[in-house]
């Protein structure tokens, strides 16, 4: 058979991330290129707990066909909680639960994004999310990212020059790859461009309450006036990956197209694991679970770092994150990080080259991605030891 | 905001079938209008007992990132599953796990259809895929179905007539609505057609395991040596439906592009829920299961149609399906069943009318749908008799 591939699938390459994900598997193997969550911030007790019950008082409720909007209850606490944690209003909005924050993304893009429109991205961006737009034929524009987010002149810049932008694509706090965190200004300054120049705004916020220092920055969505942003979240890592459970935040005119959109593609979400967060929101230490995640991270985010200023080489520089699982290191400008990432890999450890987050990756980087959220304290000190080892032989030869 | 929705959505409608779903949240609601699978078919007690198990022993590994791909002893296990029972070879075919059979639908689509292209479609067919392949700009052209299957006949012409088409979706075992079967001549003679027009087949088989009477029939997909066939199957008429699972088989040649298209959209699916479906089948009595609820249906199919046939006007004809979930009922020819529906609501039962399975939905049908596996025994009778009187009026008037 000769396959006739779609023309939006024929450019979208699979994620190198997902690829790597593979050589985790692999025990001998340091794995700082993956984005899990610590295991050990997973409420195992509480979830066994929760199913045990529901499982035995009300079990049709949770394993027959539900709702595509998504679970009632859990969509009325998560109104409340992103209004009170987020400044979120929902007097004009609406919130759906989606089947983890990717699938946000992937709805979004469906209902407004044709083939060739343009979409503005945060460069270096998360991977995910860029094929999600390239699989439906979006033309991805690249705008810098520097230590307080996006630079806004090369913003104002891409929104002039392209026709046809249907969105910017930000992850403002904690960003994937980069760590780096949006300034308060710089958020309310890229509101008013995307209001100057008519373009929507799809804010990925899935780290958001993984705030380990620093001051909070509330979410563009909190200054949104106009329904022009897009608000996604995820339940991935403050409750568990495998759940598969997201939720996005739209203006209400937007609620039908987005729930035909997830009829569409899965139905609805998982019932059980909607009804496991509902109840682990109300009726649990939500705010005591998130308080000792934020300390893991902290402390995993220390240790990396600290480390890295011990063993990498000088000229390899790095930010501080604020929250979140991700540290972007980089080798001096033009140094491509591909290949030293594939001979840190012979070595035993893999990050994620910069390239894979690219808008353009065509264009090499030297960026290279640390997860410090997945791999034990001593594979951490272990594994910046063989890059800074590494670092050292690849900057001096 | 003036949102600029994407051509491919401005087209779709809701599934009318998710709109009346919220009508069987009513208690007083009778609910023939749903796909439900009946709930006392789900093996409750061995989803707590297996999931209590591994929260317990491995809780890691179900509530971690998974692989895009599907859980690989899952994976083995339904290769070896749909070999034995469906005769589907793996020499050459690959199996992705996916969420629910709707994603299958919505991935192949992805990958294989670019806006415009034709889509073939048993005409009425199930309105979720139609509202899938419509959602990428599909044009779907519809082949009448008779009582053993589709109409060779038309799909050749069909299949002449149209520049440009991508597949021919199919449900060939106790379709959705109509509950036919195709026999097993003219899935050969279906296979040779699309053979002779170079054109793939979606053969979408969620009730295949189902069958209650009457003689198996493989599928298409036991006959392709071409790789021509799409093949998918679900877990949630045989396990639970809030499980979000179903299986994908095709050609490996594809296997690349199906597993970019699953990470664009939810990355991969639950893994506790593929775990607890491995679990099952392998060390758990499927057979047994899959026996008490092909008997649960015989008994609720013909319970529905004794009533039909004492009930109904004479003039309102009906199929015997031999497994599966529905039943389609037809008025007299040139009667629409939109208004006849929409009475039966306000008397308290409701089923969908055909014209939410048509290809063409400006043409009016005179059939509806009848689930006979989610309502009970009383509501079975008490909501035929509603209809039967309803129908006597109607057609009598």
């Amino acid at each position: 058979m000769q396959y006739n591939i779609s023309d939006n699938m024929s450019d979208v390459k699979g994620s190198i991330i997902r690829e790597l994900f593979k050589l985790a598997k692999d025990p001998n193997m340091i794995a700082f290129g993956g984005g899990n969550p610590s295991p050990e911030t997973f409420p195992v007790e509480e979830i066994a707990e929760i199913t045990a019950k529901v499982l035995k008082e009300d079990p049709v409720s949770v394993l027959q066909y539900g709702l595509s909007e998504g679970y009632t209850p859990l969509r009325e606490t998560m109104k409340k909680h992103l209004e009170k944690v987020e400044g979120i209003s929902f007097e004009n909005n609406e919130l759906l639960i989606v089947s983890g924050g990717q699938q946000a993304a992937d709805l979004a893009t469906k209902v407004l994004v044709n083939r060739g429109d343009v979409i503005l991205t945060e460069d270096p961006a998360f991977i995910g999310c860029l094929n999600t737009f390239r699989s439906y034929g979006a033309k991805l524009v690249g705008v810098p990212v520097e230590s307080d987010g996006i630079n806004v002149e090369k913003l104002e810049e891409a929104l002039k020059e392209n026709e046809n932008v249907r969105f910017l694509y930000t992850i403002p706090s904690f960003q994937n790859p980069t760590g780096i965190t949006m300034s308060a200004e710089k958020r309310k300054k890229v509101y008013e461009l995307c209001q100057k120049y008519d373009v929507l705004i799809f804010e990925d916020n899935p780290y958001g309450e993984l705030r380990f220092s620093g001051e909070s920055v509330k979410p563009i969505k909190a200054l949104d006036t106009d329904g022009r942003v897009i608000y996604s979240g995820s339940f991935s890592k403050v409750m568990a990956p495998a759940f598969r459970l997201g939720f996005v935040v739209f203006d209400k005119e937007l609620t039908g197209r987005m729930t035909v959109a997830k009829q569409c593609t899965d139905v609805h979400s998982t019932v059980l694991f909607q009804h496991i967060c509902n109840e682990y929101l109300t009726n649990y230490d939500y705010g005591g679970h998130i308080a000792k995640t934020r300390e893991v991270y902290r402390r995993k985010c220390d240790l990396m770092l600290n480390e890295m200023e011990k063993k990498m080489h000088p000229k390899v520089s790095f930010n501080r994150p604020e929250g979140g699982l991700f540290v972007m290191a980089f080798l001096p400008e033009g140094v491509d990080s591909f290949p030293f990432v594939q001979e840190g890999i012979k070595r035993g450890v893999y990050c994620v080259p910069g390239v894979a987050f690219s808008a353009d990756p065509s264009v090499p980087s030297n960026g290279f991605r640390m997860n410090y959220s997945t791999p034990s304290d001593e594979q951490i000190i272990k594994g910046v030891d063989i890059l800074g080892k590494l670092s050292y032989e690849w900057l001096e030869k």
